[in-house]
């Protein structure tokens, strides 16, 4: 088994994996030698290496955990890399700008060549890197895979297993509707959390109680992962946020027309959405 | 002390002030009969009626906490059947609208007939009514007095003893800053959290961590409540949200044009401010 990109993900990953004796060996690849001695200190990893070629030479399973941005080109070079029959799959916030990526690099996913599937755990924090790793990360959490129309069933159901040993559960579903889907309850939010964060003067946040920080809590995350999130998924965030400006217009003019019945309305269908939810 | 309207606000301070022993008898002012016997059975008041003007009539201190659209009205009322010398407040979360509508009825706030000062408690919960009240409730929270030019200071002084004797810190400023500063720091906020909830289909909600889960937080707020705050706020929330609505325009263009560097000092603001509040 072998992580590339041993940070929150890849370490937590790495560490579950472990600590229920679900891999003989958990080879941690990373461009960092530091993080790369964390994830080993922690336990996330039995050997490490900067070389990708090397780590991945005896894996049955590859999974990349490094940001969005590089993920594409990562399965190019372990898919390369790795012996016949190995399969991989990623933990990226974006599935189909990766898809294709690797497609117009030529390769053929769910082939011989490049078994892959995608994966996302919907789990994370503010925080990153190795030295939070947690072996609970995953469990009771949602991963979502997303096979295409070429991917094997056995793909998909060995892909699962990863996660579901790691005490996730897994929800299958193609990648448009995976970025669709995301774009609304991830994306988008990141980006009107950080707005909302921005448009506040600092003197003015003692003047805020739970409500503000719970809102604006995400907008702590790495603008730099963020940003690669936002940019590769641009085709769903930007529909959703077409459609949340039209809202935003609506409001502006019942609030501007002072419209009680209607005002009430749109509060109600937002509690109604959250409350289904609960805490 | 006269408590009009025990609802989480009003249940709250009169546990707070009876646990401490704050007053000799604290009333307590309602509407329904059914809100005044819990109020009372929880022990928040001493002795309840749903006449306005019986219960202040020995008062040597009002705390309206009624609705926003209702605290004017109520304001008015009592202090027409307060002894002289009494000395009125509220817990309103809009202070300009109610200063407005007590001038416009020809009442001279700061006055000796009609001693009134605004008061802003930033604390609260999704939770309303006297069965959630809580003797702490205002403890390390915030208070925001708003005395205008004409308030004698020693009103002030003796609204601002009232809050730090149930365990806040009082903070004090005009109206209209009071009103522009929670436009930017809650009314705004609660209103994009909500549209936010609203926007996503139920169906996808499973689809979501902890990050959308606290960023809708606060649309469980009660629609009616939220409503009258907006509208009592109107001018500035509009302010606001026009702000909003241009940094989203800017957003929008920059992730259009796939704009690395811009949208990344973007995140980046929205994290060193939000980094700034803490956790």
């Amino acid at each position: 088994m072998a992580i590339v990109g041993v940070g929150l993900i890849g370490g937590s990953l790495g560490l579950a994996l472990r600590r229920r004796n679900l891999a003989k060996t958990v080879v941690g690849i990373g461009r960092r030698a530091e993080s790369l001695a964390t994830a080993k200190s922690v336990g996330a990893v039995d050997r490490t290496t900067t070389v990708l070629v090397e780590g991945v030479a005896r894996a049955s399973l590859v999974v990349v955990c490094t940001p969005v941005a590089r993920i594409a080109q990562d399965i190019l070079a372990a898919a390369e890399a790795a012996p016949a029959g190995c399969l991989l799959t990623d933990a990226g916030s974006v599935k189909g700008s990766i898809l294709q990526q690797l497609e117009g690099s030529g390769a053929q996913t769910g082939s011989k060549k490049a078994r892959f599937v995608g994966s996302h755990p919907l789990a994370g924090s503010e925080k990153s890197g190795p030295q939070h790793a947690d072996a609970d990360l995953f469990a009771n959490r949602m991963v979502i895979v997303t096979p295409t129309a070429r991917t094997p069933p056995a793909d998909v159901e060995q892909v699962a297993e990863l996660w579901t040993a790691v005490g996730a559960y897994v929800h299958s579903m193609s990648p448009e509707e995976h970025d669709r889907i995301l774009a609304a309850t991830s994306h988008v939010p990141h980006l009107l959390a950080s707005l909302l964060a921005s448009g506040i003067p600092v003197p003015w946040w003692q003047f805020s109680a739970g409500g503000l920080r719970d809102t604006t809590r995400i907008a702590g995350g790495d603008p730099e992962l963020w940003q690669q999130i936002l940019l590769a998924n641009a085709p769903a965030v930007l529909a959703h946020l077409a459609q949340f400006e039209q809202h935003l217009a609506e409001v502006r003019s019942t609030i501007e027309a002072a419209d009680v019945e209607r005002l009430t309305e749109i509060l109600a269908l937002g509690k109604e959405k959250r409350d289904a939810l609960g805490n």
